[in-house]
């Protein structure tokens, strides 16, 4: 039988799924033998069969019933009790941390009889009447619906009617007072009285946490950390302690170490003389905690005994909050406290060599979106910046340039070399050239999920939105920010992508120390290093050990090659070798087009063939030793050609100056005839290979060329060629035949023997889903998840990303744009089935990957998960890709 | 053990695969006690084997050999016997019919010894010379790879030598004089002397006609015919019977009723003292069968009765060869026999009204592809008509008009209202605008996956291709026809695609009576219908009868629904509403595409509301009683609006002259901002409806005004709401929500109740991969096979068709285009999938498809197959799509 509530003696913190994080961890402490005020809870199952049903579940009143009756007993008190009132509080807890979002009611259990017992037991009137005064206006609002400006407006009328400026001026006759106005304003707005029976109090009171669960605001914050809409919230009932009641009380909240750093050490804020919410409301300012040992060293001994406490049992930094009522220290709430990226990875070096947690562990702790953080570029913290302002961090690094407020004047400026910060108060699909322009995109309005954040992070660009103190009016071409401070156009301001901060002027950037050491710039046990590095290169150590994935880079140049091997590269998972076409060889491809004959194409190809060489000599050279997978032309010819729509205006203009139009009219026809709707559903990848005679084969020659006068030296070269946009295994078949004859050729021509493996892109849903069959032409296989993803879907990301993608992460169509993380339902779905059939073909059959999901955290875990041999991605991803790997491992 | 080698008496018809179908029909033959020459047949698995290894298995030999010691001896003749030679024909023969593409050599066994006794034993010495000249040329040019030319020019050269004009008249000195010049042909050019052992003349025939099996043309044929490339062929050896033994002698060819129309009687052609291969040459006129009555009653008879016991034993007309040795009647080949769509149809229902089969064998003996011959309009057989050539029928119909040459005068004259034929060479993707712009076109090369032939099928436009007859000049401008004909740009030509023939001038039309029967028209029990429409009818009816398979139409209009009505369709299974939005109404979506507020919004879409809904109610009123199914608006809006380029330009030399663009810069603007890369893959569908507010909810409500008005009328409208494009359950989600709002508040007003089903499209590869989600949200799925061909190949139609199909199935990548016919491995696989999994989710679930694979014969099948409610096709092919569905069940 379900049973829907557990006192805090039968719960641990591997609960968390049913009691919440904050139930299951007072449970756990409780059973430590720490002091935690008597409780239980309500599992999140009964709240979970509330929202389904619209009605609680039959047995919960006597369960909860049944717990109130043993809390009361244990704490000698019974609620509502006019001697000597029980109170308790009503907290929601979720198993995934979502601070602020839901609902808590404290006090319950007072009414207008047992006030007076508090009065008398805590010897404080005043205090009773304000705790009454605050039941009565949390309930109004949480359990009631009563919008909160009504009790302020009531709580402003009573102090200027008292005549006090301060709070803590009123004295126990206005409170008092207080309380009867607000039992007047919860007439006036529930059309109800405040219920005066404690048992009606919780009822109702649990019955609104669970509600609370799908308040707007919780939906939207749910949507946005991608925390799964049917988990439901927890609720404890525990009863009340009070750190108001004089000097020897009071509440606060520590870290076990520094979440900044990670250094060992006391960190925390203590207020005497005050409830939780005093310090969540920053109302008052805090002592640091290391001043509670001058008022209550008893307290303060016991707290730090406590602290090393959790750390031993949670293994890890955790972060308290408590209350001292009357020189008893009580613990509320602890949980393994958030940290930032450098702390994580600091941390967990410490306890490894605390010998609390072992290496794998520590793999564990850390993120490749901490890593990927440690990364980026920041602005110099040592450097005078003036804060201008604080917005949403939407997409991370550090850039400064001249504001601008339109897409053509930050094109203009861009095409000038002047760097620009474009600012709007949002963005919208107009807004993506000027995006693509600037350096950094700042917007006063929308959070993770609007239009500029989601752009920005698809862009890699660097992006503050939601920052709401900004005006920002683009008609006068001016930011007023808070302070009075106004920003013209032209002015200069640096954006942080990574905390959210904007900076007046431009603030100097440094390079990161991380990126320093993965470039070999920094050596990891000499004097420049620091924790931080020394962590990192321990971590990463480990990973590289345990990791099954290998990690490739996307690479089309000796450069990119070389910093990627730096980086752990093992190899060149893509060579793209359109990039090869560009700049002064579009001529070449212009040749081609325009060939009118079978010679004067061979011609074109002819030319092309030593470039394509030095080319291949210089990424292989760089590559000794390793693999590297070379993919064939892949895009339509035509987009080697000046635009059809700029070309067909120039001629247009020409003949109507009576010009001659020339060249350009020559192209035109081609580019006419060359013209797609839809050219990533075109002539192009392997069917541009099978139709234009001589291409294909002018690159295998340049390959073969360039093996054979490396191996001539001695190098060694993995070539691996691949063929790109396979739909079918004829496909393949064709084309593999044609390679195998132009490397005979060539063997025979240099006397060196020539073998490359020879494979196929995985990037139509066609291809996997024939995976069995292609794999007798294949001897790997490497999936090219962005155009899978794009014909899985349907959609192209250059036409629907800015379009289109805000409204659905905003409306939760989304979780996540499928370009940034692998859609394992239908886009994982596909490659899981490929990678099953294409092994049962070949069990040798190498599998990699290598579209930009190759350095994704999620991802990488999915492709460890489905057995991948190897992950490809920029040179940039690959630390993470390899401690996401390794933590793949230790996760399985 | 694997068996190789089959006597006669060993096979039977159904051993067709392993036999071919000529030695599966002897050995039937045999088997009936009919009069066959003895003989043996080698399976297409010794074939397989052979090709595959390049030797003949170890086993054949030995097999062979015993198979021919039991020929000899049942003859009592042998192989190479001076005194009385034993000859044998070797005859190629797959299962499926590939005429004249494969090896066949006659008088095996004859050698510079035993053409003696042939001479001795037929008493013919000339006979016997000329039976050992064939023998060396067949040999020499099959076995030995001699060009024929070489025999030609040595025959001319004895013709000359004896001064003899007639074949007829050279004597047996000039036959054995042939012998030895044939004889020197073969040692000059193949090295080597004429064989004169038997056993190694069989040996290498054999191995020949194996190797015929990979010839080229048979490779073309095969790819042509969509026959298997791995099939191999069966080699028969059978005794050899002389036609040429003189006037008591002959051989001919019948078939047991009319292949033209299928009526009872006596159809062949006889030639007395010949062999077959002179019928089959054409060298001498033949005599009709009937004939034969006078020269030889005795066989005349016995072969009537053959024919008749071959009609009762295989239930179905078929074809024979025969020949009369010396008064003796032996039979040489049967088959079922080739016959036209017309004669189907009625040859099966005779068969049915003689009691020989049933219904459903009368349905399996149809296709849909010959009721399709029989709607196409037709040139009038009786109008005077000059035959200019025959070509290639590659895609059918029938077209008159004038000749260009070019794509830019066509276009020309097809804007002016003039009817044209497009004529080429051959064509490429320069021509696909004058495709597109004439009636019909016509090529003087490359078969029926050329270029044009796969491209005009795929427009449904009239082609002949491969008129090689015809020399085209589109320099001169001139087509130089048979017999000096010539024809200029202008002229007038009509091209029969059904038939591939050519006439000079205009041949006047008339419709198919089979689609004035479909129309209702012409009254099946009328005395206007011929035997033809009585026999569809009767067939049709069965179908209709028999099969699961439901068939609705694609029909966007009333008069559409009306003319689909009377064609069969049971709804309409696609109602495109884009359509709705051409014309004048053009002029509101770009209203709604340049409105700035919601309010100009609203505006352009109120103004929309009215017209949809007097389009729903047209299509609702004609499809009373029922299914309609409404697609909601699927294409980017910037289908709407003007093509980006032409506008650019517009405006360019607007400005250029200093004029205003005005309204068009305006226009430009938002067409600049809407254009896509690639507008397949962008904003359409379910995205449009989620992104543009109030689109989606006016198409709604004017659909529930439409079915409230018609069912206040008393109408019975079944309305479903169908949803484009969706790839994730949260789409439609989405969508549905908003129609039952929409619904809710109409039925409010209108007092009507107002329920109607909502589904979606099955038109990306996610919606098939998570088709069991989606189920949750939907009543129906309608797989959308066009555009799920089109993401799951990841080739765009409009632009891949015309530029690499043809070379893709001419290189045979494709067997058929996959927007014929479905591509069952890789699109298949998804419908099956998603089938399975809906189905799984929610039981009664309905299901059907809309895409063109709807009418196409083979695709119906694989629907019916995977367990589809229906399909649904543009009218035309609705009868197509009854007939399939129905054969569909009888052949499951």
């Amino acid at each position: 039988m379900t049973k829907y509530v557990y006192d805090f003696a039968e719960g641990n913190r591997d609960l968390k799924e049913l009691l919440g994080s904050k139930g299951a961890n007072l449970a756990e402490m409780s059973n430590l033998g720490l002091p935690v005020p008597p409780g239980f809870t309500i599992t999140t199952e009964a709240c979970r069969a509330y929202l389904a049903s619209g009605e609680q579940p039959p047995k919960l009143a006597g369960e909860i019933s049944e717990h109130l009756d043993g809390l009361q007993q244990a704490m000698g008190k019974r609620l509502g009790d006019p001697a000597d009132p029980l109170l308790v509080s009503v907290r929601s807890g979720a198993a995934a941390s979502m601070p602020g979002m839901m609902e808590t009611v404290l006090n319950v259990g007072l009414n207008d009889d047992s006030v007076d017992g508090l009065a008398r037991v805590s010897g404080d009137d005043r205090f009773a009447a304000d705790s009454y005064r605050r039941l009565i206006q949390m309930f109004g609002k949480t359990v009631l619906g009563i919008a909160g400006e009504h009790f302020d407006d009531a709580f402003e009328q009573v102090k200027r009617d008292s005549g006090t400026a301060d709070d803590l001026d009123l004295d126990t006759g206005d409170m008092r007072r207080m309380v009867e106005v607000y039992k007047g304003v919860v007439r006036e707005h529930a059309g109800r009285d405040f219920p005066q029976e404690p048992a009606e109090q919780l009822e109702l009171t649990v019955r609104a946490v669970f509600d609370s669960w799908n308040s707007p605001r919780a939906i939207t914050y749910r949507r946005q950390e991608r925390i799964p809409a049917d988990l439901g919230t927890a609720v404890s009932v525990v009863s009340m302690v009070f750190g108001n009641l004089g000097s020897d009380s009071g509440t606060g909240v520590a870290f076990t170490r520094d979440p900044g750093s990670g250094e060992q050490g006391i960190y925390g804020d203590y207020l005497p003389n005050a409830q939780g919410e005093d310090v969540v409301a920053g109302i008052r300012n805090t002592l640091p905690l290391h001043r509670l040992e001058e008022f209550d060293k008893a307290s303060y001994d016991q707290l730090l005994e406590i602290m090393a406490t959790l750390e031993r049992h949670y293994l890890d930094l955790c972060d308290i909050e408590f209350t001292i009522e009357r020189g008893t220290l009580w613990m509320l709430q602890t949980r393994v406290g958030k940290r930032t990226a450098a702390a994580a990875f600091t941390v967990a070096m410490q306890l490894v060599d605390e010998g609390l947690i072992d290496m794998d562990e520590a793999l564990r702790r850390v993120t490749g979106a901490q890593l990927a953080q440690l990364m980026f570029p920041r602005f110099d913290r040592d450097a005078e910046a003036e804060l201008l302002t604080t917005g949403t961090n939407a997409s991370p690094g550090a850039a400064s340039g001249q504001v601008v407020f339109d897409s053509a004047t930050a094109m203009r400026h861009a095409a000038a070399g002047r760097g620009v910060i474009l600012v709007r108060r949002e963005t919208s699909a107009d807004d993506l050239d000027g995006m693509i322009a600037a350096r950094g995109v700042l917007t006063s309005r929308g959070g993770r999920t609007s239009h500029a954040a989601v752009v920005a992070r698809g862009m890699g660009k660097t992006c503050v939105c939601g920052a709401d103190e900004l005006e920002i009016d683009v008609h006068e071409r001016r930011i007023s920010g808070p302070g009075g401070v106004e920003v013209a156009e032209g002015d200069v301001l640096s954006v942080d992508g990574s905390t959210g901060e904007v900076f007046l002027g431009e603030v100097p950037v440094v390079a990161s120390p991380v990126v320093e050491y993965f470039e070999g710039r920094l050596d990891p046990a000499g004097d420049r290093a620091d924790g931080l590095v020394r962590s990192v290169h321990a971590v990463m150590s480990h990973a590289d050990r345990r990791r099954v994935l290998r990690v490739r880079v996307n690479a089309d140049t000796g450069d990119d090659s070389q910093r990627a091997r730096r980086f752990g590269a093992e190899g060149i998972g893509l060579c793209r070798t359109e990039h090869m076409f560009l700049g002064d060889r579009r001529h070449h491809v212009e040749r081609l087009v325009l060939a009118e004959t079978d010679s004067e194409r061979q011609q074109a190809l002819d030319a092309l063939l030593p470039l394509q060489r030095d080319d291949f000599l210089e990424v292989f050279g760089a590559m000794d030793g390793l693999p590297v997978t070379i993919r064939l032309l892949d895009p339509p010819l035509h987009e080697f050609l000046p635009d059809y729509t700029e070309l067909s205006v120039r001629v247009a203009l020409a003949e109507e100056r009576g010009e001659q139009p020339g060249a350009d009219a020559e192209l035109l026809d081609a580019v006419r005839r060359l013209h797609e709707t839809n050219p990533m559903l075109g002539l192009r990848g392997v069917r541009l290979g099978i139709v234009v005679p001589g291409l294909f084969a002018m690159q295998v020659r340049a390959i073969a060329q360039a093996v054979a006068t490396l191996r001539e030296r001695g190098g060694d070269v993995h070539p691996e060629i691949m063929v790109p946009l396979v739909g079918t295994v004829q496909e393949l078949q064709t084309i593999s035949d044609e390679i195998d004859a132009v490397l005979a050729e060539e063997s025979q021509a240099s006397g060196v023997s020539l073998d490359a493996e020879i494979g196929t892109m995985i990037e139509l849903p066609r291809a996997a889903l024939t995976a069995g069959q292609i794999a007798e032409a294949a001897q790997f296989f490497s999936f090219g998840t962005n155009d899978l993803t794009q014909t899985t879907w349907g959609f192209s990301r250059d036409d629907v990303e800015g379009l289109f993608f805000a409204s659905y992460l905003e409306r939760g169509v989304f979780g996540v744009s499928p370009f940034e993380s692998i859609d394992r339902e239908g886009v994982g779905r596909l490659v899981r089935l490929a990678v099953q059939e294409g092994r049962a073909t070949r069990p040798d059959l190498t599998l990699g990957i290598c579209g930009e999901h190759g350095g994704d955290p999620d991802s990488v875990h999915f492709f460890h998960e489905v057995g991948l041999d190897y992950v490809s991605c920029s040179p940039f991803r690959i630390p993470v890709a390899r401690l996401e790997a390794g933590r793949a491992t230790v996760l399985d």
